[in-house]
């Protein structure tokens, strides 16, 4: 994977779902951002027309005041045409509308970069989390040439569902030393925030725990195999870990916690014996990845995988905002008595579990060359 | 295991340990018991000699007043003498203190149902969940028989960690249903209140996960097999399900609930194939203990499994109160990919997870004619 | 006031708005009640041809099983005729529909309670905290007689906002002992569930304080000087306080509690000097109301104020469930700096605060011979 | 008040305490500002001789890591010598110790900024809240010359307490307008953080609201006066606004918040006829400070006061840490039924209520040439 020799310089974008939680933080993000640049805003039809400040009165719920950059453009209805001078389309749109129009935008010659869901299953649209799979952006030209009329520079990625994120990084850091994993097995403890705005009612989660997030189960243990897995020979698709299949099980669950995505994680690995907890340590220390090097995108994180000495650590009070969210903590490596080593991971569900990774996966699109800016 | 013909009256019990979290839940419990009476209460040097609302004054936590019967009983130090009218010691000890003084007791004559971990592990104590394995009690009379100089009335029954009793009751029965398991995975979601007061802290746990409770995972890992297990052949000890070795893997958490610990539990069964989630939810829903019948001690729950058919249940908040906390609650019955079946669930840790247990010990050990009334 | 000379048996009741957070509390609180009996339900028309069981599957919210009494009654839509066998009718439905609905249901000849507030500023319709104010009860007889046409039996009676509740419980008993009060300055602490389910997003109050709820200061300031107030010499209507007019100040906050309003008071008397705050402390010791004796409804709390002695009480957690929250706590009881004297109070939202007042208000109205039975 | 002509260059400061929540936030502090340095570390007898990530192991509760400039510094006991080569002392100790302490390191020549109680109402300790009375440090040399024997350097300047901070800000930019206030009322609902770690049990403050905080309301009673007080004429104490004395009420709670102190605030003016809510608007909007300007102290926030549009802001989770936290917020302006004006004010007790203050504190004296560098 060849990095592009130079780096961009003012890339406009548009931000789909702007009023939206993650759209908020796609803005808060972009207007911070070395080269992306704020040219473009959708939301629903009852925003548009309006300055942005105006249309996400009363919603603004970050810590920030609205950029400067965003206060006053006006919001569009999510239709292509007023998104013409964007060379990266970022949706923060919900599920409900998210599919026909990411298509649709895809469909007017845009790179889409996505959160949502609707397409995450589609065989030829890469599933990518930046620090696991950006070698699955390979699959872009292929998806241009299918759609009808075949496109010369529209594609759509998404990113995965934010539990999903977390856990895949030290699980594809475990593949690369020792071989397919064989098993895992994942309770997730969720923060509120993973459920946008209004979301969870706070009479449903102040003193409580929601043994259930409708959907979440079945993302975590399908996107696994999607993202750990290859692209077949013929390159036409992926291969859903398929050489050596991989069993997960998740039980998923909502926390009294506002941001970050605590998973309790025990694994088995094919190869016999496995490695030791220090061995696995020593792994998970070490992971690199192409965002960091050769591609060097901004958004990168230092260290990928941050390894706690402490015994209770990683925590997602003290610990999410460690790298602006854009890297994971694992802490409590051990054994487990029934499978062969666990341990915790906690991610920042709305930084690398959201908008981060989108952005991220833009930067390694334009790295890889595959965006026409 | 024949239950005694009379109910008893009247019957005098002392408090160890009154002014703590569990020794309050004791006092507010047996102030309310059909024929436990409140006789005598021990807590440390600093509390003794001063009435009971006095040495708990600023530290009584409950959501009722402290009760008459326990207002102005004088509170002594934890020594047998001004214990001797009592028939039954229940002890609240911290563990600092409590493996010395409860021995104390047992030396005293005293038939004393631990809530501390002192003594858990002893080869001659029982370690009872009353809903599980009442039949450990039969060591009793062993138990007496060793100590120098054998007893005649005095001897220790524990019973077990807050989030070993909820784990183990639908354990018990799946194992009564289909033999054996043989491998358990549990991540554990447990209330501040097990920790006692002042215990967490809030800038610790508001916000918050912390994924680590010192020796709690050794203790559910560990208590599990000695309550699921049974007694040695010549009637000495206990035989740690030493039969068919079971495998359990636990991940503790402590999360920001006031009370209820959430478990999130998968089973594998040595029976192939393995009995369905139908079947195991049948089996639970079906369940019923000694404890009820034919026992019919008064703490016993009406149901001791609540099966909830809602998918988002059980729920700490809504749930731990059912039945005053004294059954435990499974929901989320379903296959797992990796193990063969999981499930979530509920107790109470206050109640079923602690006071309730001794009380419910007590209750049974009289109705088998083990304590001398 | 006298009492009626017999107790009610049987009396068939109607909970309007049947599937919300007032409606679930009417429901449970009626089951449990010694004379009223649960005949018919109303919900909106969603729900309407539902068992109550259905219609609420997801959003029972109470922390004890849907009572059998209700479990199968098929919901109606809140029209009158299916609940011509009810002699009482209880409305806890949302603002937007209550004014209509109540007033064709009082137009059918139904005595209805309300827990709305479209009815509580009406100038013939009694606004009534039952610990406070039951001779407003006496304008029913006008009420029905200037209806168009005019009714026999029908009326609407209302409660009163839940913040205000608490504050005029210790303020009625102030009046009663040193006269009219001259001004009144409370910040309320509001649980969150005082805005219904929904309601408040969790990620608006976790680790939050909202300083502000839509129309609450309006309606603190504006009910207490109905309530404290009396009736015109004419009979015709209230006279808010006309002849001692009382400023009262109102800051209302949203804090991330569950239940229980907590506020802080300060008071300044008419009466020159004022009391003491000792003086104070024995008068609100001392108070009882009509409700209690000579009426001795069967939902009156034994002790209508509660006083602490605790400086650090009363608090939400630990004192909102004491008499099952149909009386007011007060704490902290001192003199004020600025003003006379200032304290503490704590009401339950949901209990007297809500449901409890409502039911508590028929009560009085049968004992005051009000009702058609 | 003239600022000093050049801007100081690495200044050696040492901080005491340096183990506790406001000794951390000093570091963390330091760390990151343009001329102080970190040069030695003071503790209790238990941490001295460690280095400093050790001292504080398992205690370090900030959100980023330990600074590099702190880890390696070996703790001292809290004894003056091995601070020699300190201009400048930050005292976070705690209030059974600071007394003492801090007059040994004074009497050793040192310029000591605390954030304990213990010297603020000496009759010659300036209590400074930076944004507010930096005037009264020119009370220093008097106070120097008191001293047996007298001093050349040393002195000790305290800042205020958390809860008052905040309040005192738009107080003082009143004052300045309108001339003195007449009376103020204030209900606070303090963050956790604002007692200290392990400070306040969860198991008394989640889902709870606890109406008494031990001496705070006396505090913000009496220090308000003398932060708004001048020097007597003879410039040997403070007046504590003894030319119209203020009466201040104050009622303090504590709320489930991490971070942020939110307070109800209502004014009486002597001025007749009062400022309108307008005029109140318009001056908190338009304060500054000396602070600000001329002295240009590089900790001082941009905007002093800022005041919010929005119905329901300042919120803490959204609004706390807006400008590092150094400023103070105010929102909600309006009309008071009983004194004048009322409004809600938000501030950071940890920045502007403890080490920021203290470090804008040493700021300020070091340009106003108070300290010996």
């Amino acid at each position: 994977m060849a990095g592009s020799s130079v780096t961009p310089t003012n890339v406009p974008v548009g931000v789909l779902g702007a009023t939206g939680t993650v759209g908020q933080r796609f803005i808060k993000l972009i207007a911070l951002h070395p080269y992306f640049r704020l040219h473009a805003l959708g939301a629903s039809a009852r925003s548009a027309g309006q300055p942005y400040h105006k249309a996400v009165a009363g919603r603004w719920k970050q810590t920030t005041p609205i950029p400067q950059a965003a206060r006053d453009l006006i919001v569009h209805a999510c239709v292509p045409e007023p998104f013409q001078g964007c060379a990266i389309i970022f949706s923060g749109l919900d599920a409900d509308v998210a599919g026909d129009v990411e298509s649709a935008f895809r469909r007017a010659e845009h790179a889409v970069f996505s959160n949502a869901k609707n397409h995450r299953r589609d065989p030829q649209t890469p599933l990518v989390v930046p620090l696991v799979n950006p070698s699955h952006l390979s699959l872009i030209p292929y998806q241009r040439s299918i759609q009808s009329p075949p496109l010369q520079k529209g594609f759509i990625v998404t990113n995965a569902n934010c539990s999903t994120t977390g856990l895949v990084v030290p699980l594809t850091a475990l593949e690369k030393a020792y071989g397919p994993l064989d098993a895992v097995m994942v309770t997730t403890m969720q923060a509120i925030s993973g459920a946008g705005y209004p979301g969870v009612p706070s009479l449903d989660i102040m003193d409580n725990v929601v043994p259930y997030i409708g959907g979440e189960e079945e993302k975590l243990e399908w996107e696994t195999s999607k993202i750990l897995g290859g692209i077949t020979l013929d390159g036409t698709t992926f291969d859903l870990h398929a050489e050596s299949p991989l069993r997960v099980s998740a039980a998923c669950n909502r926390v009294p916690v506002m941001e970050g995505h605590t998973e309790t994680v025990s694994v088995r690995f094919t190869k016999r014996p496995p490695p030791t907890p220090q061995q696995v340590r020593e792994t998970l220390e070490a992971f690199t990845c192409a965002a960091q090097a050769p591609l060097c995108v901004p958004s990168a994180p230092k260290q990928a995988i941050f390894v706690h000495e402490e015994i209770d650590r990683p925590q997602p009070r003290l610990d999410r905002d460690f790298q602006n969210g854009a890297g994971v903590n694992v802490g409590r490596i051990r054994e487990c008595p029934v499978l062969d080593v666990k341990f915790v991971v906690l991610s920042n569900n709305v930084a690398i579990g959201a908008a981060t990774s989108s952005i991220m996966n833009a930067e390694i699109a334009i790295a890889m060359g595959l965006v026409s800016l």
